[in-house]
Formats: C-alpha cells, structure tokens, sequence
C-alpha cells in the first residue's frame, strides 16, 4: 500500500465517481428541457423551427456539464499528472 | 492486499458504482420526454412527425450520458491502465 | 483475506447492487411513460397505434439502461478479468 | 474469517440487498401504471381492451427490472461461481 | 468470530433488512393503485367491474415484487445453502 | 462476545428493524387509500357499498405486506433456526 | 462487554428505535385519512355517518401497523427470550 | 466501561431518540388534520359540530402514537428491567 | 473514560439532540395549521371564533409533542436516574 | 482525554447542534405562517386586525419551540450540571 | 490531544456548523416570506402598507431563529467558558 | 499531530463548509423571492416601484443569513482566537 | 502524517467541495429566477425593460453567495494562512 | 504513505468530486430555464428575440457556477500549489 497504490487506487474510484455523479444532473435537465420542447410544439406547431433551434442551443449547454465531468475522468484515467510522478518515481 | 489486488477490487467495484449511478438519470430523463412525447401527440396528432424526431434526437442526447458511464465502465474493466501496470509490474 | 478473497468478495457485491441501484431508474422512468401513454389512449384513440410505436420505441431505450447494468453485472459474475487473473495466477 | 466465510457472507447480504432494493422501483412504477390505467378506463370505457393490452406490455416491461434483481439474487444463492470455487479449493 | 457466527449472523441481518426494505415499494404502489380504483369507481360506476378486474391483475402484478422479497427471506432463513455448508463442515 | 451472543444481538436488532422499517411503507399506503375511499363516498354516495367492498379487499393486499414484516419478526424472536443452533451447541 | 451486556444493550437500543421509527407512518397516514374525512363531510354533510364508519376502520387498520411496532418493543423489553436466556445462564 | 455504564449510556441515548423521533409523524399528521378541519369549517360552517367530534377523536388516534413512544421512553428512564438487572447485579 | 463521564456525555449529548429534533415536527405542524387558519379566516370571516377556538386546542395538541421532548430533555439534564446512581456510587 | 475534557466537549457540540437543527423546523413554519398571513390580507383586507391577532398567537406558540432548544443550548453552556460536576471534582 | 486541543477544535467545528446550519431554515422562510409579499402586493396594492408592515413583523420573527444561531456561534468563538477554563487551568 | 496542527485543520475544514452550506438556503430563498418579484411585475406593471422596494429589503434581510456565514468564515480564516491562543504557545 | 501534510490535505478537500457545495444552491436559484423571467416576459411584453433590470439586480444577488465560495476556496489554494505559517514553519 | 503520496491521492479524488457535485446544480438550473423559455416562445412566438437574448445571458450566469467548479478542478490537478511544495521538497 505505497504511494502508487494508493494514487492508481483513488484515481480508478473517483474517474468512474465524478462520471456517475455527473451524469445524473444533466439527464435530468435535458429530460425536463425535451420534454418541454415537445409540449411546446403541440401548442404551437408554426414556431417548431425556433422552439428546436433554442432547444439545440439549450441542450448544448446542459451537456456541456456532462463533458466536464466526462474529460476530468478521462484525465484521470488516461494523463493523470499524480501518477505519472509516482510511476516515473517508481521506475526511477 | 497488494497494490494489485487492493486496485483490482477498486477497479471492479468503480465499474459496478459507475454504471449503476449513471442510470437512474437517463432513465428518470428519458422516462420524462417519452411520456411527454405521447402527450402532445394525443393533443397534436397532426405533428406527430415532428414530435416523433425532436424525442429521438433528445433521446440520444440524454442517452450519451448514460454511454459516458457505460464507456467508463468498460475502460475499468478491459482496459484499466492502472491494472495493466500492476499486471505488468508483478510479472516482470 | 488474500487477493482472491478480496477480490471474489466485492465482484460479489458489486453486482448485486450494480443490477439493484440500476433497475430504480428504469422502473420508475418505464411507469411514467406507460401511465402517460395511458392516459393518451384514452384522450386520442384515435392515434393509439402512433402512441403504442412512440411508447415501445421509449421503452426499449429506457430498458436499455437497464441493460447495461445487467450486462456489467453479468461480466463481473461469469466473465470477470479481474477474478479470472488472481485464480490464474492462485492456479500456478 | 478465511476466504470462503467472508465469500458466504457478502453473498447472502447481497443477494437479499440486491432484491430488496431491485423490488422498490418496478413497485412504485407498477402502481402508477396501474392507477393510470383505472383513471383512463374511467374517462373512456370503450377502449379499456386497447388499454388493458397495452398496461399488459408495460407492466411485463417493468416488471423485467425486477425479475433481472431477482435472477442476480438466485444465481448469488445458489449457482455463484466464487462460492463454487472456494468450496471446491477448500474442499481440495 | 468463525465462519458459522458470521454466515448466521449476515443471514438474520440480510432476511429482516430484505422484507424490511421490500415492503416499502409494493405498500406504496399497491396504495396508489387502490386509490385510484376507488377515485375511477366513483367517476364511472358502470365500469366497476372491469376497473375490479384490471386492480386485481395490477395488485398481483405488484405484489410478485413482495413476494419475491419474502422468498428470498424464507430461503436464507430456512433453506440457505451457505449456513448448510458451514453446519455440515462444523458437524464433520 | 462468541457465536451465541453475535446471534442473539444481531436476532433482536433485527426483529425491531424489520417491523420499524417494514410499518412505513403499509401505513402510508393504507393512508392513501382510506383518504381516497372517502373522497369517493363523498363524491358518489350512492356507490359507497362497490367502493367499501374494494376498499377492504386493497387493504387486505396492502396490510399482507405488514405481516410479512411482523411474521419474519416474529420467526426471529421465538423460531429462530440459527439461535436454536448456537443454543443447542452451547449446550451440548 | 459480555454476551449478557450486549444482548441488554441491542434490546434497549431496538425497542426505541422500533417504536420510534415505527410511529412516523402511521402518524402520517392517520393524519391524511382524518384530513380527508373532514374534506369529504364537509362536502356531503349527509354521509357523515357512512363516512365516520369507514374512516374508523381504515384507522383501525392503519394503526394496526403501530401496534405490531408496540408489541415487538413491548416483547423485546418485558419477554425477551434471548435476554432471558442469558441471564439464566449468568445465574446458574 | 463495564455492563452497567453501557447499559446506562443506551438506555439514556434510547429514552431520547425514541421521543425525539417519535414526535416527528405525529406532530406533523395532527398538523395536516388540523389544518383540514379547519379548511373544512371554512366550507361548511353549519358542520362545525360534526368536524370538531370527528376531528378530536382522530387527534385521539394520532396522539397515540406519541404516546406509545413517550411511554417507552419513560419506562428506559425509569422501569428499566435490563438497568434494573445489571444494578441488583453490581449491588449483590 | 469510566462510567460517570460516559453516562454524563451520553446524557449531554441526547439532552439536546432530544429537543433540537422533537422541535422540527411540532414548528412545522404548527405552520400548516396557523396558515390554514388565516385562510379559512379569510374565507369564512364570520366564522373567526370557532375557528380561533378549533385552532387553539389543535395547538395545544401539536404542542403536546414537543412538550414531550422538552420534559425528557429536562428530565436528562436535572433528574437523570442513571447519572444520580453512577455519581452516589462514585461518591461513596 | 479525561471525564472533564470529554463533557466540556460534547457540551460544546450538543450546545451548537441544538440550536443549529432546532432553528430549522421554527423558521420554515413561521415562513409559511407569515406567508399565509399576507395572502389572506390581500384575500380579505377587511379582517386584518383578525388575522394579524392570529398570526401574532400563531408566531409565538411555533417561536415557543426555537425557545425550547435556545433555553436548552443555553444551560449547557452556562449552567450544565455534568461540567459543574466535573469541574468540582477536578478541584477539589 | 490534551483537553485543550480538543475543545479548542470542536468549538471551531460547532461555531462554523451551527451558524451554517442555521441558516438554511430562516432564509428558505425568509424568502418564502417576501416572494407571498410581493404577491399579496401584486393582488391588492392598496394594502401595501398593511402588507409591509406584516412582513417586517414576520421577517424579525424568522430572523430571530437565525440570531440565536448567530449568537451561539459567537459565544463559542470569543466568550466559550470551556475555552476559559482550559486555559485558565493550562496556564496555572 | 499536535494541537496546532489539529487547530489548524478543523479551522480549515470549517471554514469552508460554513460558506459552502450556509451557500444554499439564500440562494434558493432568494431565488424564489426574485422570481416572485418578477411574477408580481408581470400582474400588476404600475406596482413596479413598491415591489423593487420590498424586493430589495427582503433581499437584504435574505442575504444576511449569507452573510452571517461568510463573517464567521472570515473570522476562522484571520482572526481565529483559539490558532492565535496555541500560535502564541508553540512560539513561547 | 506531519502538520504539514495534514493542512495541505484539508486545505484541497475544503477547496473543492466548498465551491462543489456552493455550487448547487446559487444554480438552482438562479435557474428558477431566470425561468419565472421567461415567464414574466412572455405574459407582458411591454414590460421587458423592467423585468431584465429586476432579473440582472435579483441574479447579482444570489452569484454573489457563489462568489463567497469562491472567494473562500481561492483563499484556501493561494492565501492560506495556516498553510503559510506550516511551510515558514518547516522551513526555519 | 508520507506527504507526498496523500496530498496527490486527495487532489485527485477532491478535483473529481467538485467537478461531479458541480455539474448537479446548474444542469437543473439550466435545465429549468431552458424549458420555461421553450414554454414562453410557444406562448408569445413574436417575443422570442427578447426571450432568446434573455435566457442566454441567464444562461451564462448559471454556467459560470459550473466554470468555477472546473477552474477549480483544473487547478487542483494541473496547477496544484500543495503538490508543487511537496514535490519540490521531495526532489530536494
């Protein structure tokens, strides 16, 4: 249980974590926006083009959080500053 | 409980975690925009084709939250690098 | 509590709560969406069989969250690389 | 507390944690389907067969999250694979 | 502290916390079932008897989650294969 | 703090747990259904027999899964199978 | 911190807890059903004593719950078997 | 820290909890019932004898579950048969 | 760490955390209930007195819950049975 | 870590937790008794003198209960009679 | 980790969680409050003095609960009698 | 792990999570009040003044909870008593 | 484990989940408030100057609790003062 | 397990966990806004320029919640200044 244990450990936990967790909030919202914009359509069918235009938009923001959570787990994963000292360390 | 078996026990149980946690909002989301999907089609029948692609369209966006902790949770369990350097390490 | 042990006990529990935290979501988005399309039958019957392929369509999205806990489940029950390894290598 | 102790263990726990949590989701979400397939015969009685047919396919739906928790808890019981084995290593 | 207290031990925990937890869900849907039974009977009681047949089909449906609950329950307490192991090998 | 007194103290944790835990749910729902009952009276008194007659058959449903509750707690305090074992040990 | 400790320690703990616990359900569904009781005679004056009757079963029944949660605390203070046990075996 | 502080420090711990707990449901249930009745003579002045009877033996009801728990903790405090066992112990 | 400062810890601790819970319950049934009565005041002018009146005994009833937990509480702090025994003995 | 600094500790805690947790529920139901108020004066102007009469009784019965945990948190830091004790005995 | 660090650390912890807790209640009750007032206003300007002045009463009320928070938390960091009397005795 | 270092921590920790908690309630209070503001303004445009005024005094009154946190933060970061008191010590 | 490492590690957890903390409270609020002025705007247009001033002072208000987070989490990552007297510390 | 290895194991878990937390709030937030400024196009299409330009400055704002949270995370793991002290002494 040394240094790079502990790293590679914590780093596996919290890469599958911060994605898990992070996933839940913007679903949620994108679901709640979807759903929206279907209603919206059904009471107005001649503004369809600019209800889907701003939902797009929307969606793309809501999902901008997801790929936040989505790139810091594959730092962690794939170019972990932490442990690549510890292996470099290690292999030193 | 060497470092390879204290993060092969991590590796399995972030895999399970991830997953398990990143599906309870793309369900709940999707639950969500599919019951309003039917809703307004009972109210517009006439849209139902608009209706019909901006629900597939959001479907996918709310999907690839729950693919996010899918691919997440594959990489952990075919191809973990931190397992493969343990791997490497203890047979070397 | 070698390796094995450890490694056997949280692939055990791992998939037990993987496939119990991931039927939540889905059960409750798939009720949701059966209600609502219910309740759009009997507003526009007219336009159930519209309704029933919208609602089958979301179903089979929303079961295949579902799925992917299944599967994750599955794999770490029958097909687990981590187990497969540490009996390997117990084997030797 | 040897190997196959601690495997016994975490197996009977999650095999009875897994149902019981599997079993809270498909309940709540059969209750709602159920109670919106009563409010909607009640609006429109004429089409309770379309109605009752489709509450059927919804609720087999459901009800295959909660089979998949019940399948998992089974196998946990009495076809597990980590049991199997330590039995058969201490058995050796 | 052996195999035999712990298994025993983990069975009595797991078989209460299993029914425990696994009422939670069917009393709630079941309750919202009913409720609306009884609110759709007020509304159309000329349909009394269809909406008696559907609740009926609906609460067993609801109800399989219990007793799925239950079994798991009565099978650790009674028939669990583990604690039979570990009484047999004790006996030996 | 032998097997005979893990036994007993996890026994009677989990006699109270089970009944604590397993009276929310059924009385809650019960709840529901009762309040609805007489909305319905109220609303259609001339009906208030059908409505009685279904009232009780869902209590009927609902309060079965109290008593699964109350029978594993009872099972635990009087016909526990694994403190018979740890007794009959003790006292050979 | 022997056997006799211990078993009197959980038995105190779970008969407070239980109760405790035990009371926030029933407490809640009896306050919705008297709610609704009062709504509906204030609606139909003329049904008050259909509506009286029904409303003293289904609290008979909801309370039911509570007094299952009594009488478990009530036997785990006053006829507790595995305290009883102990103490015989402290004493001979 | 011998059996009659730990015995001493739970029932202390228990005869609080279980109150403070206890008082949650049905504080909170008498809340709802009341504000009901209130509602409800607001609607129906002319009723006001009829709802302030039904409305005083409903309180009645959900008091009891107070009462059940403010009865065990007054029996901890003061009619502890385990404290009373471990002082006629300690005094002997 | 004998008994008299655990039973004195103990007692400090559940003294508050008695009334710091016991009063969330009873300050939110109260809310409910002053709030409907403004509005049935608002409603039925006419009415105030009986109002006042129903209002006042149903306080005095939610009331009664927290008086509960203040007299425990009390009773922990200034008339503890436990802590008078662990003090005369220590003082004898 | 003797009997003084453990009181002195756990007094410190308990005096800022009971405070801290018993204004939670106090200010929620004032929030809501306020609110009510000021929608009834808009409802009814004419009867603000009532309803201000009512609120102010109202205000001071929920106050009553931020008191109760204030009076509590303010004698274990000034008065608590466990420090005292320890205090006395510490010195002399 | 004498008495003195130890008190000097969870007065630091109470000090800070008690007026962060505390603050939760008043300013969810506060804004609850003002947004009914400025909805009262909305519905009839001519009260708007009336309405004003209610609310400040109310305002002050809510705002007690957070003072007592608030005061608690500064007798902890700068007139703590615990505090005193460690250091007093440390410094002796 | 001596007292400064132990002081220094919790002074730390607490500092934080006093603003990150006591963050929450007045962002959501004022968030409702806001949003209330601007429902009000859209109802009645000719009350936009008096409605800005109580807005802003509501807000005000809202924020101070905020503010209470972040001055007790503020004080544990610099004008800590107790770091001052055990600085003062190591440096003696 | 020195004073040293021990602030450091705090000093990062606090950092983080102060600001992860304050995150949520000011989003949801902010979210509610721009979607009530949506709402707003859509109901009277010709108001829409006055509705986005109210909206930016509302918004300005509730960022400035995400501000205070953010503040105190900089503070704790590059003005820390107990970090700063550690690392003088162990540098002398 | 020194210094070294700490800090890196709790910035990395810290930098996942303020991105995961963070991403919750303003994807509902976002989420919100976006789908009342779909329902206000549907309700004023001639409006919807003001409405686009409205709900992306809000937008902006809920966003710059999740920003800090990523700068944060950022900064944690690429410019952390706990890591670069360490590291350099550890090199030294």
């Amino acid at each position: 249980m040394d240094n790079l244990g502990l790293i590679g450990m914590i780093s596996v936990a919290t890469a599958g974590i911060t994605i898990g967790l992070g996933a839940i909030g913007p679903a949620l919202g994108e679901g709640r926006a979807v759903a929206q914009a279907l209603a919206a359509m059904a009471q107005q069918p001649d503004e369809s083009n600019t209800i889907t235009r701003t939902l797009f938009v929307g969606l793309a923001m809501i999902e901008s959080t997801a790929i936040y959570c989505f790139v810091v787990s594959m730092i962690l994963l794939f170019a972990n500053p932490f442990w690549d000292y510890v292996v470099k360390k290690a292999g030193g």
